[in-house]
C-alpha cells in the first residue's frame, strides 16, 4: 500500500515531484477513485506524515489551500516550508498524546496525486486532471484512514479549506468522527470567495505562460501565480493590520512597504506551489457546498453526531463570522470567536488560542460512537 | 483658449483619442505644467463639460477613477458610457439653478492629456507619461476654472478618487471653495488600498502585452485590464450584495453568476479605458496624502475654510467608515452615514441619500468666502 517515489518527472512547478527528497513524507497508494463531477483517476497516491504512536487516538489535520502535509517541523530536503502550525503537535502541545495523521490533499503539489503527477502516459496529467470535489478529497482521506487502521478519529480539525474537508468528514462519515473543530470556514462557497478565486483563476490562466495547463517544466505562469497570491494574501490579512503594520511607509527603494510585502509572499509562493493546483483546488473551493445533494447545508448538518466546537475570527474578511455562526446554529452549539487583527489568517496565527480550543474539543467525552475511539 | 481636437492618433487603447467624436466635451488648453514629483509635461489640454448657465453658482464635480467629465447623459458617438452620476443634474434635480463643471482627470483617457494622448514627438506618451499627484490633477482644474472664469466655487463635490480631489481643493485654495462634499474617500491612501492598487498594477504590467507601456494601437494589455477590474470590483461592492444577487448559482453554461458578472465589467472596462491611465492613475491614489508636506492630514484640514459635508457608505469595504470619521473630525463637523448595501459603490448607487446630502450643502449659508460666488 505504501509506495516509493518512482521516476523522477521534469519539474514543471514548484511543488513536489517523485525523484525530489522525500522529506518527513510517507506514500499511500489507494487505488483508481471515481470523482464526484464525472471524471476518474486510474491511480491516487496520497502524500502524508504522522506524529505520535499508533494505537494512541487518532486526529487527522486538515491543511489550507496551499499547505501541505508538514503541520509542524523545520524546513529541509524536499521540504520547502517550515510546519504551518507549529505549537500544535509535540511535547505539551494540544495534540500530545494522539496520534496525528494530516495529508496533503487531492490535487495538491506536496506528494499527492495532482496536476503536476505523472499520468499514466507518464507526462504530466496538466489539463487532463478532471475536475474534483472536497467530497473526492475526503475520499481519498478516508482511504488512507483505512490503509492506517483508523476506524473511528477521535477528533478532525481544520480552517479554511481544511474545515471544508473536516465538515464533510462529519457529515459524510458521521460514525467515523467523533469530534470535529470547525474554523474559520464555510458550509457553502459565497460570491464573495467565489468572486475572489475565479479572479485568481483568471490571473493565473489568463498568463500565457499557462499554456492552457500544459506548461513545460520551468516554464509555468509565475507572473499569474504571484498576482493570484496578492489578490488571496489580501482577503487573508485585515485592513487593520495592514494598516498597523505599513500604513502610507515608502521603503528607501522608493516602494511602498505593503507593495513589497505582497511581492515577497507572491514570489515565495510561485517559487513552492503548481499553478495547476492552485486552480484546481480553488475550483474544488468554488464548488463547496456541504448541502449539495443532502437538501440544503442545514439538513446535511443534522447528519453529524460529533461533538462539535465551530470557531471564527472575529476580523476575518473572507469567511466572515456569520458563515461560522451559521454552522454554530445548524449544529446546535455555541459560536468561539476568536479576537485578533490578523483576519482569516488569525486562524494560523493565534496558536494559543486555537491551541485552547483544541485541548477543549479533545477533552469533551466521546459520546457518539459505537466504534473504539481511534 | 479652447482648442479643436487635432489630428488622429492610432487608437492605442480603448480611450478615447483625438479624432474620435468630441460628444458633448469641450477643450481647454492649459499650458505647460511644472509636477509635483519633479517631471514636467510642455501642454496640457482638459476635457470638460457644463451643464446650466455661466454665472449661476458654480459647481465642480469631481469624477472617480473610470469616470469621466460625462456627469450625466447617454451614450453616443465618443461617449461610450452613459452619466455615471444620473439624477444629479437636470430639472429639479441636486444640482439644478447651478453652473455644473465636470474635467476629465490629468492621466485620464477621455479627453485630457494623458499617457495616451500625442506627446510633442506625435507619438502616444505611453512610459513617457511622468508620475502624477492629486495635487497635481487639482492645478490643472485651478487653470479650467480660472479659463472659465470661476473665481470661487460654490461647491466642489467628489466621491472616492473624486472625493480626493474635492478635498485638496479645500486645503490648498481655501478662499475658491465655498462648500466641500467629501465622500466615500480619504484623506491618506491607507495599506488595504494601496495593497489592492498596486496589486491591479501588477496585473496590468505582468500581462505581456502591457510592453512597458508603450504597446501598439489595438494591441494593449487587456487581459491584464480585465484582472485588475475583477480585483477592483471585488472592492467596490459588498459581500452581503454580492451573496443576494449571486450566492452559489450557476448559470446553463456552467459558470458561476458572479463570474459571469465580473468578467461582464472587466470586458467592457478593458473596452474603455486606457492602461497607462489605469496604472498612472491608480499610483496617484495610492501616493494620496492630503498631509504631504503640511505637517500632516489634521495640520492640512486646519487650512479649510469651506462649509464642509463628510458622508461614507457603512457597507464600504475599500474606504471605509472610519476614514471619513477621521476627516470628519478634523473638520470638526458631524459624519454623515448613507446607508446601503452596496458598499464604495453606494456612492454612486444612492442617488436620492447622496443627492438630499447635495442639496442640503448647497442650502447652507457661505460664510467664508471673501469673493463673490460663482
Amino acid at each position: 500500500m505504501t509506495g516509493a517515489p518512482s521516476t523522477r518527472l521534469p519539474a514543471r512547478s514548484g511543488g513536489w515531484v517523485e525523484g525530489d527528497p522525500v522529506g518527513d513524507r510517507r506514500f499511500a497508494d489507494v487505488g483508481p477513485l471515481q470523482l464526484e463531477r464525472g471524471g476518474s483517476l486510474p491511480a491516487v497516491r496520497v502524500a502524508y506524515e504522522t506524529w505520535g504512536t499508533p494505537g494512541d487516538p487518532a486526529v487527522l489535520v486538515e491543511h489550507a489551500l496551499t499547505g501541505d502535509s508538514h503541520v509542524v517541523g523545520p524546513t529541509g530536503p524536499g521540504q520547502p516550508t517550515p510546519g504551518w502550525w507549529d505549537g500544535l503537535i509535540g511535547d505539551g502541545a494540544p495534540l500530545a498524546g494522539t496520534f496525528v495523521v494530516c495529508a496533503n490533499v487531492l490535487g495538491g503539489c506536496q506528494g499527492t496525486t495532482g496536476p503536476s503527477s505523472a499520468a499514466p502516459d507518464g507526462r504530466p496529467w496538466g489539463s487532463r486532471f478532471p475536475e474534483i470535489t472536497i467530497a473526492d478529497q475526503v475520499e481519498v482521506e478516508a482511504r488512507l484512514a483505512a490503509a492506517l487502521g483508523v476506524d473511528r478519529w477521535a477528533a478532525v480539525i481544520g480552517g479554511s479549506m481544511g474545515g471544508m474537508r473536516a465538515l464533510e468528514w462529519a457529515v459524510s462519515r458521521p460514525d467515523q468522527v467523533a469530534r470535529l473543530f470547525f474554523l474559520a470556514s464555510g458550509a457553502v462557497a459565497t460570491a464573495d470567495q467565489i468572486g475572489t478565486q475565479t479572479t485568481q483563476q483568471v490571473a493565473v490562466t489568463s498568463d500565457p505562460r499557462w499554456a492552457g495547463g500544459d506548461y513545460a517544466a520551468g516554464e509555468g505562469p509565475v507572473a499569474g501565480l504571484g498576482t493570484a497570491r496578492r489578490i488571496a494574501h489580501l482577503t487573508y490579512r485585515s485592513a487593520f493590520e495592514l494598516e498597523t503594520r505599513f500604513g502610507h511607509d515608502v521603503q528607501d527603494d522608493g516602494r511602498f512597504a505593503v507593495a513589497s510585502y505582497l511581492e515577497h509572499h507572491a514570489t515565495k509562493l510561485a517559487r513552492r506551489f503548481d499553478a495547476g493546483s492552485y486552480v484546481l483546488l480553488t475550483q474544488a473551493m468554488n464548488t463547496w457546498d456541504v448541502g449539495r445533494g443532502r437538501g440544503g447545508v442545514e439538513a446535511a448538518l443534522a447528519r453529524v453526531t460529533a461533538h462539535c466546537l465551530v470557531a471564527g475570527i472575529d476580523t476575518d474578511r473572507l469567511y466572515r463570522i456569520e458563515e461560522q455562526q451559521r454552522v454554530a446554529d445548524a449544529l446546535g452549539v455555541p459560536l468561539r470567536v476568536v479576537r485578533s487583527p490578523y483576519g482569516h489568517d488569525g486562524f494560523l496565527v493565534e496558536v494559543a488560542a486555537v491551541g485552547a480550543l483544541v485541548r477543549e474539543l479533545l477533552a469533551a467525552p466521546d459520546q457518539g460512537g459505537h466504534l473504539t475511539p481511534g
